[in-house]
């Protein structure tokens, strides 16, 4: 459906050339980075301010005009694409650091800064914002998505890092929800309600994050194991011992066979953890004392210490490129990304069984996970236009999506939900999904904001 | 308005002698802690298995009975009261812990379980739950109230550690709300929304709680300061310096006199802060020593150490009961308590201006804080039956809340909103309060749920 020509004038009339129906404009946003394909958008809008989103979500709302939020195109499950068309509504302008308020630790940001601009903005103040899911994605979507990454065994995810929101409604209102203490009993957390909500129940224009010291110290390494069990047991038990992990990463060897190949690493090609300590000098030499000896009742060897900021820059630089190298493996693939997070105790049979899966389906499908929470990605790389190549990694994906709900996990640990966990949302939730739709269609009655994304069963 | 005869049969056909009218029933059940008085409820049930629960809220929607649920009665904003009367469900009977999973570090239990009784059975595993508000409270009435207490500094409040919740809803409809992973990106944080909702969104029946390691060392002491800014002063710059607390509480003068009269304390009649460190040996060691040169530069003096876990246990049994203790420095008075919470950076000024309006007030407002996140109450003291002094009260509180509200706070930081702080709803969420109407009018349209509670502008 084109956006009614009303619909078009009003908004040219607000944004000017910030609004745009050019090819170019709306194929740039019609991408995504992962399997999904769907036709662009019919309009692109470039606001500057809350009160611009406020106006064009009022106009959106008057002519059911799909509104869908856009902040770097990184999202794997099809969050920002425009899958009943509309105006897809690009953040990236507004992207400023907007309050640094050091004593309280918090800082005020609009949702199209991202996540490394943050902290190059934070370096002089010894804090830092720790939540890092790979992708240098915008603070809005982060949110949008609930996002979290390597760090969040130690930090937490958005969910614990967002302390308040500015968003704007379906109707154009705008409010606040949360305020800047620390903690509150004042009513409905509605923070927690926007934080993962996709862009469905409003479009996130300020956050107010918790901020982080910087660790005084700071040691990072990489590990092997003979077998994948022993890696993802030793994460288990790394875990369950108390070891204040910062970051406990795992890569199969199919990742670092990649990492061989496209990152010029030369690496044992078998698993490896990822591991970094952050704390004062002498907790960081105790905990990673603690975790060596760990490490070797499981077969670890072949510690390699990222002794220099730089090394550990390198590092962590290789682990968020995985994602790219892997699909180098196989050149001109996409990939479909599984996303289960599991109860500690689950985690090794869950990682074997999906290792055993993608085998048996002849699939090549590299593994890396935030084993630390449990949570674990298999990358499956499959060739576009090979249907029976997609419905086998669909297969697989769903497998493991079913298994992780059979031992209480969930469906999607940290990418979302959009419209590839869609299918999948009543098998793990149940009539609670209907508690979902009741609040969708109560905030977004006209269901203009990113329809037919998330919630089931809802248009 | 008394429970029609239909809905009366119903319940008592369910339920059998744990379905009562009588007035001793019902009077245990109409009681408050706090200044609030209300009727007591029309009728008062015992359900056992959340099978019950679920039927005794079809048959409450059905007859358009309001449903109040009851723990321990420890709420101070009347949450548990049946303002408009109707049925107190008390959740005692369902108290038991389910399952220990210690190898996730998660416990499954009922909502009428207490804190205290759940710790006792974690004693052998090595693990506890954290979250402390000094009441022995039932488990389902602190997630409810999103309670937190002494130990939220380190451990964080009932957001932070209810993992999810089975949740009956208002029609009788059962859901489960989150899964045993530790972190979930699959669509609403039903979990979030729900903790804090106060009763008015559904009734928990099982609550699944985050547990953490038992600290190897404890450390707690109590330190003396020359004034009340002093002690706050060194709280906001203990908390900026980063040393991990696990404890650090305020009280003032008027606190450690009723301790010295009532708790057979010597203290000196001035501010004090008390603390405690949790961690490693060598850890403890190093923030304690850290806390204390920090507090020297505030000229804390006296510090007084409880080394034995008797001592400790009898320091924060002493806390636990300042609410008892400064009621008893009038005798006969119940109490206005105020919750205020605010950025760290705004706590001393917070805590001098109380201080100056309740003595301006010609008022005796005894104040303890859990400072550590910028949380502190006033204990005022009122007689029963004095309406100008009741006023007077109520002025002193509303103009803290005001405050808070003015620097970024929040009316309440753990005690929620009941009907006490509903009249502040709109001050500090403006427009949001629509949105909270419009998920409880989506969720409980009958408005069984507690009604005329938390959430103003709906009955």
């Amino acid at each position: 459906m084109p956006i009614p020509a009303a619909a078009a004038e009003a908004l040219a009339a607000l944004l000017g050339p910030r609004f745009s129906t050019s090819a170019a404009d709306r194929d740039l946003h019609g991408q995504s980075e992962s399997y999904h394909r769907a036709p662009p958008p019919d309009a692109v809008a470039w606001p500057e301010t809350t009160d611009e989103v406020a106006q064009v979500a009022a106009i959106c709302h008057a002519h059911r005009v799909p509104l869908i939020g856009w902040g770097t195109g990184t999202s794997l499950e099809a969050q920002a694409m425009a899958t009943q068309g509309g105006l897809v509504l690009d953040m990236l302008r507004m992207d400023r650091v907007l309050e640094i308020r050091a004593e309280d630790m918090q800082v005020s940001v609009q949702p199209g800064c991202t996540r490394e601009a943050l902290n190059t903005e934070l370096r002089a103040t010894g804090l830092f914002f720790p939540v890092d899911p790979g992708a240098n994605a915008s603070l809005g979507g982060m949110a949008a998505t609930r996002a979290s990454g390597t760090t969040a065994v130690r930090y937490g995810t958005m969910r614990e890092n967002v302390l308040a929101l500015q968003v704007v409604l379906a109707d154009g209102r705008v409010i606040r929800t949360g305020t800047r203490a620390a903690k509150s009993s004042a009513g409905y957390d509605l923070t927690s309600l926007f934080v993962g909500s996709e862009g469905t129940l409003g479009i996130i224009t300020e956050l107010t994050l918790r901020l982080h010291g910087q660790p005084e110290e700071v040691a990072a390494a990489v590990c092997g194991f003979p077998t994948l069990e022993q890696a993802v047991e030793c994460v288990t038990a790394t875990i369950q011992s108390g070891i204040p992990m910062a970051r406990i990463e795992f890569i199969d060897a199919d990742v670092v066979r990649a990492f061989n190949t496209f990152a010029g690493t030369r690496m044992h090609e078998g698993p490896h953890l990822m591991v970094e300590f952050h704390g004062a000098p002498a907790s960081v030499k105790g905990d990673a004392e603690a975790f060596g000896a760990l490490a070797g009742e499981f077969g670890g060897t072949g510690f390699d210490w990222a002794t220099t900021p730089e090394a550990r820059a390198a590092l962590w630089k290789m682990r968020h490129n995985a994602y790219r190298s892997c699909l180098a493996l196989r050149p001109g693939a996409t990939a479909v990304v599984t996303d289960v997070c599991v109860p500690m105790s689950h985690l090794p049979a869950a990682v074997a069984a999906a290792a055993e899966d993608i085998r048996a389906e002849g699939l090549l499908g590299p593994m890396v996970g935030h084993v630390g929470d449990g949570n674990f990605h298999a990358q499956i790389l499959v060739m576009p236009g090979d249907a029976a190549e997609l419905a086998a990694a669909k297969r697989v994906a769903t497998r493991m999506a079913e298994r992780a709900i059979a031992v209480g996990g969930t469906i999607t640990g940290e990418h979302g939900v959009g419209i590839g966990k869609r299918p999948l949302m009543r098998a793990q939730h149940g009539d609670a999904v209907s508690v979902m739709a009741a609040i969708k269609q109560a905030l977004d009655p006209e269901s203009i904001l990113n329809p037919g994304k998330l919630v089931p069963e809802v248009n």
